[in-house]
């Protein structure tokens, strides 16, 4: 942590900060440059400190900090890449995964168990389906619950898929464990803390969306929740569109995110291109951006008929576009070294 | 409910839309401009149906919307402005309401007990502070928990000051509300839906922050998730600053949008200073300019000695700051026609 | 200017970056940590050297800048508050300037006639009026130029109003400066260098508005183009609103910048609620807001008829809203120890 | 263009809002709904009509606009692609073609000659670099001016690549013309007409970047000041990242518009991978994205030895990055039917 004090400050001043930060154990050093004091806080923690913890000091400028906020998510803890292994498919392999299905596992079971056969056949591994849907309105349809997973399972004996599900309760993440191979966990309840809790005391892989206006730090400190309850990491991150001032896609595409988060952290990355367009024109692009670009993965709204779609109709492919799709993104993987 | 459709579209292409929107039950009247078609659907609830059931027809050019998506909040459910009544005092009042207190209830519950009487002299109605804090990093203080409940208890007994204090689950909202005058539902929570419905069938007045890039519309949808459960309205909208690329403050002050939710909704609305602001200096000003523009109320961090404080320090005014900032609203409140 | 080094960086590295720091006349102090080496370079002119030069040697985790990087409108330029002088009028003085009048000088020269009265009767100090429009749309009215400073004066003769109005070319500034008092850049012109550099030229007072997504060092960058052609301070800020994802408003009314602003420049700040708000509703509020925040004066968009204005009509307030809310403001300047 | 009425408004309110509308030669309809009366503007220009003109009325709910505020751009002007033609080279074809060289021309010539001929080794048609610098801080080195369209043009001569380079000023750019095959419109000046109107009349093929918080409206209104003097349609859209509340790069990648602009317009988009990122090290991911998802064409910074480099070093490439990304890049272009 690096704090400027105000220029021609009171000695006094300098005196109490670097009292306080004898007292939080941390080591200090000031540099005396030619117009300002600028001293340097160092010690293995520096990043658990609030930065208000300094601002607040009379004859403080400004207070920077140098250690990440996150630990077990970042790069300095593990170096090398994780790779989530759930059954036999490896998450944060050279093999790309795939991860399609409808936004809501719909009363009418035959939707998702088509969806399922699609995406066996075009070469996911990964089922998806909303049976519990945190939905902006109270007044619309909320998922069909313990029948929706019920649904899904049933769609993993007939193809051999695993189900990754949301769960948006920390009441519901037993159940949900119970029939998912992959609890997931929804931009909206990022920072839900204690779901976030209990979904790390489930010991089961988690794919973690980002928040939609969510920092990266803000994104990998709500990934320690989860790793602080497993001894191996199982946080799978999903980029999945940001809100800023463009509306003229549902969220503001953050592909360019890929290569930070390689940096930063050591966690898989799978990328939503559904959500972020919002429209089913703009997905095939965007998931093409996204394998150029290193993602780990894909997660895919498709659905036999979306015109009759419960919900995101408008962002889900159709059957034969997403094995269009499937058959393109092919070309694309082996451009970058990579299979899917 | 409003579609163009693309110029020169094939005549099958309106008919399709046509059919589904008598299928919503919509009554439909098409406009044939000189270059373009364009179908008005009209109906009691359009303001329910998802653009993108529309947006994945053929030959749609865009979908507007034109019916709010919100109900019980707005202004067309309920034309008069709402006050909440909470013991004896009225939130929408004329008179304004001023929650004071430190972010966290510490476990020396002398700062609290010393908090409230500040706040009390300086004319406050209401005690804030967090027993349970939704922390960015799991590796921060959480809160006491329900010790922090009791100390809140405590101070009310001593002061008479209400008790406004945050609830982050579900299965707290009891334990909270056998404690609390108001429920507090943080930004990060705005979308927590499952904690929204929990809190409304509490069936106790709602302090709503919004979410930190939650839209208006948003906003009020998640006020009619805790609406539907009560017979009287007893949300209270919390405005608290948004994300935006600015961050010379902790986030972009949304003082502006007080006008435009006086417009859309009956509901009362208090402003959070403090939190947009991050930084103690800026609170007075943040505060003065929320009186002038309208809000009913203020919630604002005070703790007797910030540079020692566990949470938001850097925030929160000094008891001598806060009371000269108490005298100075009261001249701001009269010039616009109201007392605090 | 503070380096911190990839832990574990070959020592090499650490020569490099302290070796290109010398060449650059810095001076180099190293703080070893107990887990990473930072390196703090010091020098009067730190706020010159683009973190990019760093950001480029290997081993560098990242750069964190401390100076600023403007140097004349800052406080420690110039520590005490500047008060620009326009004729008799002071800005930024204890007094509140009000600034007002239509948004386009239109062809009817009666209707800038008519809101030069109307500001003056309700105490305005300056008619501010387009006379060259920056117009989104190609096919919309650019204004009246030479014709449009014409009627500008012919209001300052009759009235005493002095004259605010936008140059919008570096070719046209002679020309302004000749028939203005103060001389406007908009915000789509903010980092329009040339034209910055021409007008601090003109050796005129500037009304400076902020680009709608500049931050506030940028900002204060533009100022320093200004400022370095001219021995007197002669540049006023003018926040108006700025691009986030809230479309509730025209823009996301950036009022909580003004104590900001207070601590960073000497500058005056005057506010335009008119371009915040977009609709004459919100401008009361907004106007009342900015006063009680600290700013230094107010810019408004009158017309006497607004559903026949040429552009921004939706924004302007009637000549009888705008003398009521010039009454109320009196009393909020009061309640802030100022007057207007 | 749809105006929504309040409930329950007044007739002699809907009234005023069909006669301004006649007023203006547009046709009208009335649709009654069961609670809300919804008016249908229809004519050939409905897009140049300012919604504030109806806002503003009494009565008035809400103003929808349906039809788009550019013209020339839009591909209801022109449905086939538009291919720019610079001397042999076509932007917008199959092929894409590629911009590469140095920040600044530096007054080393050397530097600008070897980016040049390590550009036409790697199968780039054009090279950039900039005389004329827009630069934040007036204290920067600001370009070589015509000094440095010399040096370009000597590249051109040994090395055959074509020219692009930024134009400042409406008073540059006849000079700048001389020289230059292909001028450049930075970011910031995207909305400087005056600029626009002046490089429109040049009759040269323009590189229009989108503005850092430019809508696509607003971005394609300002290729309409260009269009609008060009027989031929002559400018290539650059994208090159926005601002938005996540600073982890210098800008947002804004990639996803690229599937957008497609839809919107018919003119070419070239990517600008460099500026958005910030860092090098991201520079061959995003551009990979780029061409994975559609774009005509790079424009990447290159320079034999960033850590010299006067201005972006950061992100420019060295030549051997540079060399292996543009063979990296054969291959995904051919997996999207494409070439480079």
């Amino acid at each position: 942590m690096i704090i400027e004090m105000k220029r021609g400050t009171d000695p006094e001043n300098i005196r109490a900060v670097v009292e306080k930060a004898k007292l939080l154990g941390l080591e200090v050093q000031i540099n005396s440059g030619t117009e300002r004091i600028v001293i340097a806080l160092l010690g293995p923690d520096t990043g658990d400190i609030d930065q208000g913890s300094f601002e607040v000091f009379e004859g403080v400028e400004q207070v920077l900090r140098i250690q990440k906020p996150y630990k077990l998510a970042s790069r300095d803890f593990k170096m090398q890449n994780t790779i989530v292994k759930v059954g036999d498919i490896e998450i944060g392999a050279n093999k790309l995964v795939v991860i399609a299905g409808p936004c809501s596992v719909e009363p009418d079971k035959e939707i998702t168990l088509a969806c399922a056969r699609n995406a066996k056949e075009n070469g996911a591994q990964f089922l998806r389906g909303g049976a519990f849907k945190p939905r902006t309105s109270p007044f619309a349809f909320q998922g069909l619950k313990e029948g929706g997973l019920k649904i899904l399972a049933e769609a993993r004996d007939k193809t051999g898929l695993l189900i990754v599900t949301e769960v948006v309760s920390e009441n519901d993440v037993q159940l949900v464990a119970d029939y998912a191979d992959i609890l997931q966990i929804g931009a909206r309840n990022m920072q839900n803390y204690r779901l976030l809790d209990a979904v790390g005391k489930a010991k089961k892989p988690v794919l973690l969306k980002r928040g939609l206006s969510a920092t990266v730090e803000e994104w990998l400190q709500a990934a320690d929740y989860i790793l602080r309850s497993n001894d191996e990491p199982n946080v799978i991150l999903c980029n999945r569109g940001i809100r800023a001032f463009d509306n003229s896609t549902r969220f503001v595409y953050d592909v360019g995110i890929l290569p930070v988060l390689r940096q930063l952290t050591h966690l898989p990355i799978i990328t939503d291109p559904s959500h972020a367009a919002g429209k089913f024109q703009y997905v095939p692009d965007y998931a093409k951006m996204a394998v150029a670009g290193g993602t780990d993965g894909l997660i895919i709204e498709i659905h036999p008929n979306p015109k009759e779609a419960l919900s995101d109709g408008a962002q889900s492919l159709t059957f034969s576009d997403f094995s269009r799709l499937s058959k393109e993104l092919k070309n694309i993987a082996a451009a970058v070294g990579r299979s899917i």
